[in-house]
């Protein structure tokens, strides 16, 4: 009886509280206000920010659990949002993390997701930002933050036909230029908001009434990729004033009853009106808006939603300003609509500073095995899903969607940021393994496939067994340390996720020394045997027990390696057998202990490079180029930072986001570990143990002119008490003149002048941290003649302290909380048993000393291997001679097609409705390099030669919008001062016949493929 | 357009969150189980219990302001309640607080209202209790109660047609016996549920699984008002395990989503079948409640429902136990179906421990000022109905209503407990002293219309002007100390709301001692003259200007006193005048110092009651009843307890809850300020000051058989770090036996054994508090030829430490706070000009000493003077010899007739809807006096001579139902052991011609009765 009579009076309540007061005592409040002209505007925009993991893991937020930590359920906040815009349809909410509202709606009722469909189409709820998450701008490669963004977009649009409008990085920790003109412009969005900059920047924003300003974030796409950026006055929370409204928040409320105590209608209007009138101050145009949130916040929406509806009801009876309920969207119009010029920005914001000693550069440095592990998920599922695309999605069987989701997940703010709890970066990693563990089953079997060139629909079970070996980063490869004596040889099937033919060296571990390598056509290829020294396998059993829980076998180990060479989007395949039964076999490598020696130098490299090292001091002296004839003394060292631990008249401590240095301490080499130096026809090996906890080992190939360095840092030591930040210094004699190039977001690079900001006058207070940037590909150097180049395999902080020196941090062990929320001191460990060590971290990073004008070549090329490593899978055969495989050798594309070396495959994904998504990038600015900084053309009909496309459609970047549409659609905001500026160099539309993609420097094209059904089964039958 | 199809959507997200699954993700909770037989039936109610203010006002507790004492909003729970119990119509929930219930429903749309009250009807939303508040059980008169539940009830009726079922007094710190028999039997409720008993007596009743009972609270009405009485096992909250579930609590919730982590399904429902079943092995019956809620919970309701959906769901689902939705009356009717037999209990639950050294026993006392204000006001408030009902209510102008309110709400019991903090306690008697200039000025002009004579409908602004003088009690009433020389005089109406001719005394200040009294008739009056002493008017001085603002006119003020005689339900005038113009005046009191005497005893008193006064040590020694031939040696002596600051091994403070005394000290007269002696022919008075802070003053009226004690005790010193428990003890040579009697909330005796519980085997923890009872009446001593009475004026504890001895406590001030969540010390202040001083407290006790048999009739008959004091008011006249006044002397009933003495007028009111509420009660308890304790009757032809009865309803006590009706629906209880019991004697239906009222021995009769509506308007034209 009670349901059925609701039928009517739901409708009539929400018409019930706007439009008429029925009761004497019962007051509808006025909140249809829209903008009033001539009048101070303050758009109450209702929001909360959720954290997509910090405090607590994801789920936990989600659904409310583990509140002894911190009280949030971000169930609650989107239960409740619903009931409270049904109860009055002028109210507003934005929703951001698509994480949780994805986790939301799948447990939905198909009532529930009606009504908050029409709360979406209706404006009331609208998604901003839209991705999976809000991700981080230092510590994220840009290709993650495409690929998460896309995700949640490509939901939203699915579900709900939107395409959000709007950049809300309301919390990551400093703005990437990438940011701006790549995942805002090009994404299509009208706006980007933000809150946290340099406080010192701020101050002088808010003088100049430029906290709003046109970002300019990319030099070569210029203002064609411009994006309105408002920067909060303070942060993303409400005015100062007392305006936080959740349940049991402290704030006063309207009490607007006159038949109860303490009405205050009064004194709450003068603090909205006070509150605005500040605002409005250092604020642009008469538009201003209010935050109404903040972290977790609407929990129980309508105890906001109760106050905000009466601020607007007696704020604009009061008349003095304006007040409606707004959104991000709604109030970038209203900016647009003033038709005001904007200052420009170019560049980025980094690094963030809130506080004279408190520089947000920590955290660009903090977890690296985090940071490693996304690293290296995020190259893996890069190849994952092409060959998700090659073995078609539509068949039965596993997934890159468990990977896709765990590495957005990742991307958030507080997740490869290193700044959250250990147990929840424990949670992001054990989502990242799970995602694995799924897309290696895909990958093996579609590798498998591949070789037994079966159709894919008949593909599900492919007879091939291909295991693949995550876990050779600590030397752990059980198929490749098999047994091979009993007559077995081991196929290494390397895979290649670029679109370029690809030389390189594979290196695994081995049970024998006596092995011999064979190509896919039997021929022998040289290879180079390795011992595994002590340190490595002091890792690996620790390691091995601490990520498996077992032992690993302790064969006699050798590290074997051979050079490959791999068609684009392809694969070769090598065999590796027993040489006992050939007699070739690998070289063994030469050790070579300097002690045997009196030369204080030995220079090592079996090709172009050569290094020179002093064995007396056991250090690099020198770097050559034989080929290119640049020779520059080089030396390389170890030292750390001591963390400030706070208790100095400034309490700010060295933590998780803060780096706050308390001096700096060398490392010397350790006299008594001398250098020990490994040589062979393939590569030589340095090996240094620095000191008991530092090891690293400087390798230089023959093929390949840089040098590797491979570091293994920590467990470090805190017994004196001190927290310890980990840096390697290159140091050159490069004339720099404190100018340096890093990376932005792994995309473009940016000029860095030490102690120089170019948007104000800096006042240095943390000379070394306040120079820290975010690398994500690298870092260089150049002067006159010379470039020197560091690449990264991880997102990392670094500097150039000193002229000609390049610094990067490797690790971090801090014992105290840098009061950002965390509240938990940075200090990783592993355990075995109980029993708890620090965590010890190993990376690689990359040099190379070019001459001027040839360094972009070599970091660009490089950087796409070093972020898509080859792929190797492993399998056992009967025999030795010739591979077991059907098909040994493999390209997806036309034989002799190579893409062009400065054009990068980004995306070639199968999306489940059948098309295919693809992403080309120019990999290189206007200017950076004289030949390949110019128009490229990708020829789709050789890229796919097996398929017939029926449509393409270029797409914005996260592919939710046609291209044209969004620039039809887009605002173009004026910048004050702007004079004529040279149009950037971007592709034509593509031709549906001739099928042929232009690329401009720096551009990105994502398209929606439509191949015929029918080709697309032929394929694999080539 | 979101709106509009809205229309069908609501109705069929409320069907398919039950009946059907539609995504796959989605799950539906099947939340409709009822009660399985065989089953152990886990009835969960979900509740919120909301203080009627404590740490916060009522309204703050309301709106939710003031959240930095305590995060809590009414508002927030009643809103989201409904949106709650809408999502699902097989949730329940109960309301109890009608105080917070009506302020929330007058501001609600009647859309909402509408949906409320199908959400009644339904049985959705049940209340419970139904009070204004959920009245305290010790320091509460139960004529405060009555009208405190009747307001909440008749709401409840009238707003919804519902008629509350159950007593659900969860949280007052102990139960009194007028609770069980009167406030729930008499209400017509079928269960009473709480939770706070003796720690000792809830381990013996978990044990003998006697934790419910059916409880015969009164001897006089017997089984006839027996009640269902459950006990919680612990407190209301949820049972041990964790479940709670307010929006960041930490109890786990349900993660029954298999594609998050923590799925924790098993174990959830482990924890609550563990909680089940240890709450049915001290259970009888198959069916246990779940309180599953506790103070000021479900802000936001679901947050608490989708853990009780999922819980019913897995639980049922598991099979072990059967979960339910359910409420009080469910789980009630299920006890019931079970035709199980109950332990009896009788008596009450006083006092209450909850820790061995935590006997709450301090709050009988705890602000006593406060306890004396709600004392006066509803004395005040039953009057003032009585003239509101002569004016009639439906003319235009002042009402009772905000002082019905302002005592409803005082009842809280963490109000007149003086468990509140200061500024709440600070609220309570704002909203008294708004609720009585309200009803003062009510009063001020229905007296007036009576005495002019007007018909009801004409006298909304009567000529005569009347005043009153509520700070009488601090020798202040402006009207009275007006200056008579210029030939004014001063007509004083007193007023008498009994429903006996009264004889008593007045006693105003003037400001003369030259004046003359003559009565209505114009003949002389003796009256006697005081002076004003200098401790009086430093109280008036201060307290004048504190709480008004203003510093009294210095006149030089006598005390008037003169015997007046005034009718039933009427009223009498005395004038005043100067008598320097007549010759005869008034008697000057002599004044009588003992130093100037030898004697060493004084004997005062001018009627039968002779003092003897022992000089020397200041103090009294007999007393003697010249008529009854009584002689009792008596001593009365101050003392304090030291309170317990909490520094020993167990940490418990005396506090504003418990007394814990640590050691006594005795007050000795001070030897520097003897007794001081006042006599004349109406009265004579002892002046003492006892110590600085103390002042005595005991009376002894000619006309009176009793001894008036007047206290004035305070500021209370705290110098000494010690807080202070003042008492006095009056010490007798009766020989009790360690028995002593106390009333119970103002109306039955029940006899008290020290060191002794009928209930089970006291262990004696605190031999002075945990013989402490809650007095509010009186307490009294018999021994084999003698009673010894106490009467008191307001709520307090006290006992019978030692045989013959009676002992009040008076006044507490305490320096610590004891633990129970008020967190603040007991200290109370008054300030004048920011300069605060400990409150003062003044008060009066009253003894009278009778022969064995005859005490009742004296308590009983003086004990509904004091609660009934006359009602003075003043005006000033021309001509000093005869009243002005049209009507001098007034009387409602027939003139001769008077009620019989047995018997009281508790409500005579003119209701909302034109009809009239009557209460009579017997006021003798079976066998406690041998005339009186015998059937009266009252005859409402002579009550009201004028008015022509239409139609007489009895009704129940709380008036929302009608008697009969209640009887027959009312369960019958079965008691363990039961055999053959007396009937109680009640009296018999009222014919509606005969119209006359019976009433049995305790009975209290109500009556809703329409009068003539023409009858009605000649009333006050005799």
């Amino acid at each position: 009886m009670a349901i059925a009579s609701l039928r009517f009076l739901l409708p009539l309540l929400l018409f019930a509280a706007v439009f008429f007061s029925v009761d004497s005592e019962y007051i509808a409040y006025n909140t249809s206000q829209g903008i009033v002209p001539g009048k101070l505007n303050v758009h109450i925009v209702a929001h909360t920010h959720d954290d997509v993991g910090w405090l607590k893991t994801i789920d936990q937020y989600y659904v409310g659990s583990n509140n002894s930590i911190q009280g949030a359920c971000v169930q609650n906040v989107l239960d409740s949002m619903v009931t409270a815009l049904l109860q009055d349809k002028n109210r507003k909410f934005i929703y951001v993390e698509q994480a949780f509202f994805q986790r939301w709606w799948r447990q939905q009722s198909d009532a529930i997701k009606k009504i908050v469909k029409e709360l979406v189409s209706s404006g009331q709820l609208e998604f901003i930002n839209g991705g999976m998450c809000m991700h981080d701008e230092a510590a994220v490669h840009f290709i993650d933050m495409i690929d998460q963004t896309t995700l949640g977009h490509r939901f939203i649009k699915e579900e709900f036909g939107q395409t959000p409008r709007i950049g809300w990085q309301i919390d990551p920790f400093g703005h990437a230029a990438v940011q701006a003109y790549l995942l805002s412009a090009e994404v299509g969005f009208d706006a980007l908001y933000f809150s946290r900059i340099d406080y010192q920047d701020r101050l002088q924003r808010m003088d100049l009434k430029s906290l709003e300003v046109v970002w300019r974030g990319s030099k070569s796409l210029g203002s064609s990729a411009d994006v309105f950026t408002g920067i909060f006055p303070k942060n993303y929370e409400p005015p100062p004033g007392d305006f936080y409204f959740e349940v049991n928040d402290e704030s006063p409320v309207i009490q607007d009853d006159p038949l109860l105590f303490d009405y205050n209608v009064e004194e709450r209007v003068n603090d909205f009106v006070e509150a605005a009138v500040a605002q409005a101050d250092i604020t642009r145009t008469n538009h201003i808006m209010f935050t109404m949130g903040t972290d977790f916040k609407y929990q129980y929406a309508n105890s906001w939603f109760r106050q905000l509806d009466k601020f607007i009801h007696y704020v604009n009876k009061d008349g003095r300003v304006n007040a409606l309920y707004s959104t991000p969207s709604l109030y970038t119009d209203a900016k647009y609509a003033a038709k005001e010029l904007w200052p420009l920005k170019t560049d980025d914001f980094f690094p963030y500073a809130d506080n004279p000693n408190a520089y947000w550069t920590g955290y660009f440095s903090s977890r690296p095995a985090l940071k490693g592990y996304v690293r290296m998920m995020s190259g893996y599922y890069l190849a994952a899903r092409q060959l998700e695309f090659f073995r078609g999605r539509n068949n039965s069987g596993h997934t890159t969607d468990s990977l896709a989701d765990a590495l957005a997940i990742a991307q958030h703010h507080d997740a490869v940021s290193g700044t959250e709890k250990q147990h929840v970066a424990n949670d992001y990693a054990k989502r990242l393994a799970i995602g694995y563990a799924e897309a290696e089953k895909l990958v093996s079997s579609s590798l498998a496939c591949l070789t037994e060139s079966i159709q894919n629909s008949g593909c599900s079970n492919p007879k091939v067994k291909l295991e693949q070996c995550p876990l050779l980063n600590v030397s752990y490869c059980p198929p490749s340390e098999a047994d091979l004596s009993g007559g077995k040889s081991l196929v290494v099937l390397v895979y290649n996720s670029l679109g370029w033919k690809r030389e390189d060296v594979v290196r695994i571990p081995v049970s024998s020394e006596y092995v011999v390598v064979r190509d896919s056509e039997g021929r022998e290829v040289e290879s180079q045997i390795l011992p595994l020294l002590n340190a490595s396998a002091a890792i690996r059993n620790q390691y091995v027990k601490a990520y498996l829980g077992i032992s690993p076998k302790v064969n006699s180990l050798h590290w074997l390696v051979f050079p490959v060479s791999v068609p684009p989007l392809g694969f070769n395949t090598y065999v590796v057998s027993s040489s006992k039964q050939t007699g070739s076999h690998a070289v063994m490598s030469t050790l070579y202990s300097p002690q045997e020696s009196k030369k204080s130098n030995i220079e090592v490299g079996p090709g172009n490079i050569k290094l020179l090292f002093n064995t007396d001091e056991g250090r690099l002296s020198q770097y050559f180029n034989s080929r290119s004839l640049v020779k520059q003394p080089v030396e390389q060292s170890f030292s750390y930072y001591s963390g400030d631990d706070g208790s100095g008249s400034d309490p700010q401590a060295s933590g998780a986001y803060i780096f706050r240095p308390n001096g700096t301490t060398s490392i010397k080499p350790e006299v008594q570990a001398p250098l020990q130096i490994l040589q062979g026809p393939i590569l030589d090996e340095v090996h240094q143990q620095i000191n008991p906890w530092i090891y690293q080992i400087t390798r230089v190939y023959k093929g390949k002119e840089h040098v590797e360095f491979e570091f293994t840092v920590g467990p470090i030591p805190f017994d004196d008490g001190i927290g310890k930040e980990v840096v390697t210094k290159l140091t050159s004699t490069l004339m720099t003149n404190k100018t340096f190039y890093t990376d932005s977001s792994g995309r473009d690079f940016l000029k860095r002048i030490r102690d120089y900001r170019s948007d104000w006058q800096l006042q240095v207070n943390q000379p070394v941290a306040g120079n820290y940037y975010p690398i994500n590909l690298g870092i260089y150097l150049e002067d006159k003649s010379t470039e020197f180049s560091v690449l990264v395999d991880r997102s990392t902080g670094g500097s150039s302290i000193k002229d000609g020196q390049v610094e990067l941090m490797l690790h971090r062990r801090l014992l105290h909380d840098d009061g950002r929320g965390v509240a938990e001191a940075l200090n990783e460990t592993v355990c075995v048993n109980d029993k708890c060590s620090g965590l010890t971290v190993g990376g690689k990073f990359y040099v190379s000393i070019d001459p001027l004008g040839e360094g972009a070549k070599w970091r660009r090329t490089t950087g796409q291997e070093i972020y898509s490593p080859l792929l190797l899978a492993f399998s056992e055969q009967e025999g030795g001679n010739s591979g077991s495989l059907h098909v040994p050798k493999f390209t997806a594309m036309q034989p002799s097609y190579s893409l062009p070396y400065n054009v990068a495959l980004l995306t070639l994904q199968a999306l489940e409705d059948g098309t295919t998504l693809l992403r080309l990038a120019h990999l290189y600015e206007v200017d950076e390099d004289k030949e390949l900084s110019t128009m490229a053309s990708v020829d789709l009909k050789k890229m796919f030669p097996d398929k017939k496309i029926n449509k393409i459609t270029e797409m914005n970047l996260s592919a939710n919008q046609e291209k044209e549409a969004m620039l039809k659609k887009r605002l173009k905001w004026k910048v004050e001062g702007s004079t004529g500026e040279k149009q950037a160099l971007r592709g034509r539309q593509v031709d549906q016949s001739e099928l042929v993609v232009e690329l401009g420097p720096m551009e990105i094209r994502t398209f929606l493929i439509e191949f015929d059904s029918d080709s697309f089964l032929k394929f694999g039958d080539r």
